[in-house]
């Protein structure tokens, strides 16, 4: 696989908001300082209504673009288990998230500028292609033809491609590739790169060279115009901000996409 | 209390889309043949979002006029227990489920055109200054202004009145009102009127001359541009048809308010 | 396939407490004159406290047995939605809903009889060995070796028999079969049937002679110590007593599974 | 008011398993080392079954009393937003948390031995008549005559007292106390002490002596066979193990209520 060109610019997201009530988890505040494009829990996995405002807040405060994070409607799971969700309830669940977070990004004087799936879903919808072409419903029928975020290959691009919409491919910093260029999968041994120096280096080298190091060795390819970073815990952020400093150093220009 | 000039048009609301997944509860194609605004329910007391979908579908090709029936966050006690919930989580509340219907109204081609509090919250914004002006602050955080419909001297529609937004006062032709004009109590003997003919009548009257008879025995104007009709139940159908029928038979014109 | 000797008496299970909050959909008083045993909703697809406490009051009345009837976690799916739930959450799942029902079979002078699944986990747990096994695990921690109610042939009978439960095999007169025994799915052709008559005739006979007409014509054995009836629908009551008529009739003793 | 003879002993409880699924709250490891009651979310305002299940386990291991901890339906709101909740259905979802707990506490080698109710509901039943009768009644309707823990002249303990259940009133090392010997609101200027030295040196004096002091200056009497400390943040737990050092130290028996 030839190497891509280099992006004159790359996208950083996360998924922001994720508490819920009582409960809190993405250091939001922290992360809204490192991102560009902050993918918003909207109430089915996580997020209730009183931090969906304030995160869209603070998110047009620190200029970074909001996402809405779409699940499947799991609280007790973290959106994180697969569900046999028919199509027309999974593109009616998708379209009640964003229109319930387009409320908040309107008062705060912005406006939900992508969708992204979040956990489980975004698995699903690698292959899926009844429920890629669900989502894909739910983002039409919200109507604005809002840009859809998520693995490169996947169905859920590809369909959202064919339905017109703009996709955003995104890459991982801290995940092994295949040879073929998809993600290794999390059960299988070394998925996850947890040396934070190698992400950061991995991070960098995708966005100025459109390559990464596969498992196998080979040089491949990777399409990315975001780059997806953990806010989950204190570490992570401290990760996020390396990534972004690294980025900035090597001549990246880290901005929203496009 | 001198009599007040008859409108020369009446709204007629009713509550719709009132199941939750499996279950059904309005007749809903039946209510949409009768009225003029839908009170959509948005997911907090009943509404999953495939109904929200098919009642805003049928509503714009019955040329019914949508509008967001906002809850307490209480599918198991159906939004009929009061709640103390603090004035900004109330709001956010209030303008989330706003948003998610939002996004069913346009993609059927109409907009919310109005907000209606449900059940324990209705009941609650009569009276607690703290929760109605919570209630117009969500509906201010939804943005566009939306008319609040709700009791003739509520606080809810003092306080919308005071912040700007259109009010619509609504009357119950199958409810008793006290002599100064508000409803007596669901508690009360006689409360709730039961007889379809008196029904009927009342709802006509009030439309006809703005004026009812109260309990008292005495004649007093009630302020309405809607009356709220039920539909839980076939009987009510048959009821709420027979109030339109009387209504347009008396030359009252049937039409969402202006 | 041997015929299979006639059983001495045979069990009518159905599901009852199907309802949730505001929303009803089972006829519960009614099917408890026609059932030996009630999977009651524990609160996951449907039944909440009050309904769960009525429901296991009447059935004592009654003489019906009660079944716990555990779901995946799905309000807004009816527990229709197949969930990739890990074994340990699924376990505990189950446990818990057996334990919510326990204190209101006991406060009734009742126990949990058994544990039937529900919807998408009971069709998951036919051939998915870890979910099976999960359910199982949940059962044994509910800790009173309780019987498990299900499609003979599964995992979930298999594993629960191997764990020491007994287990009761159920039959459907409303429902093909094909030649191996198994349950014709339904998204082929004739899988449900709806033929009142037939219905009852497959009951009787599959009680009666422990066989019944394969969709391939061919005569199969089925091994069942319940028959499930269906009751949501007014027409369902009616047809579920008709079945119990004719099983008496045919001198086929109607009571709970020893 | 006279001193109250010192206890030969005090209990200390907390709550635990507050988290949901994917989010924490309590440290629930470390107050297990400290306390002797543990007061164990049931899935209500919080605390799924894997919590439960687990937390059941460790207290077990550590010789810690478990307690249901019961409240409102409200995860969104941690149960901390007053409901009116009907008394049947109150009575049947305290009932049902208690069930649902019974099972791992059983699971685990040990059985429920108290009820506590959280929250907003620990509030509402210091004078609501209505609502503290009808935990009383869910606590009945659970059938084992579980003790109630709760504040000391709450309407809670009295209902219980004379339905027969034993009653454990409880006291606060870190809320100040009228003069008349109940907590002063929250909403007062001092209401809660933040100290921690004199958190501990109150809390030991009321375990002494049974007396502390009330705002007012006056010493007044305080029934408590059990302290409750705090242990939702990292510190909280750190004063928590001082209060019981201190309480050692001063020769007081730390155990669970007889």
């Amino acid at each position: 696989m030839p190497p891509v060109p280099a992006p004159a610019s790359i996208d950083l997201n996360a998924d922001l908001g994720e508490g819920f009530g009582r409960w809190r988890l993405t250091d939001d505040e922290r992360l809204l300082s490192v991102v560009t494009s902050a993918n918003v829990a909207c109430g089915f996995h996580a997020g209730d209504p009183v931090t969906m405002r304030r995160v869209c807040e603070r998110a047009v405060e620190a200029g970074v673009r909001i996402g809405a994070q779409v699940s499947y409607r799991d609280l007790a799971g973290f959106g994180r288990r697969a569900m046999d969700v028919p199509p027309a309830e999974l593109a009616a669940e998708v379209a009640y998230q964003i229109g319930a977070l387009e409320i908040f990004a309107r008062a705060a004087g912005s406006r939900v500028a992508y969708v992204k799936p979040h956990g489980a879903l975004y698995n699903r919808v690698v292959r899926d292609e009844e429920q890629a072409r669900a989502v894909v419903d739910g983002v039409l029928l919200a109507g604005a033809g809002l840009p859809v975020l998520g693995l490169p290959g996947s169905r859920l691009l590809d369909i959202a491609d064919e339905a017109g919409l703009p996709v955003v491919p995104e890459a991982f910093g801290d995940r092994a590739y295949t040879a073929s260029g998809t993600l290794v999968p999390r059960s299988s041994e070394g998925a996850v790169i947890t040396d934070p120096d190698t992400v950061v280096e991995r991070s960098v080298g995708m966005a100025r060279s459109g390559t990464v190091l596969a498992r196998s060795g080979e040089r491949i390819g990777v399409r990315a115009r975001s780059l997806c970073l953990h806010g989950d815990t204190p570490d992570a952020v401290g990760l996020a901000r390396r990534v972004r400093a690294k980025l900035e150093a090597a001549g990246v220009r880290v901005e929203a996409f496009a």
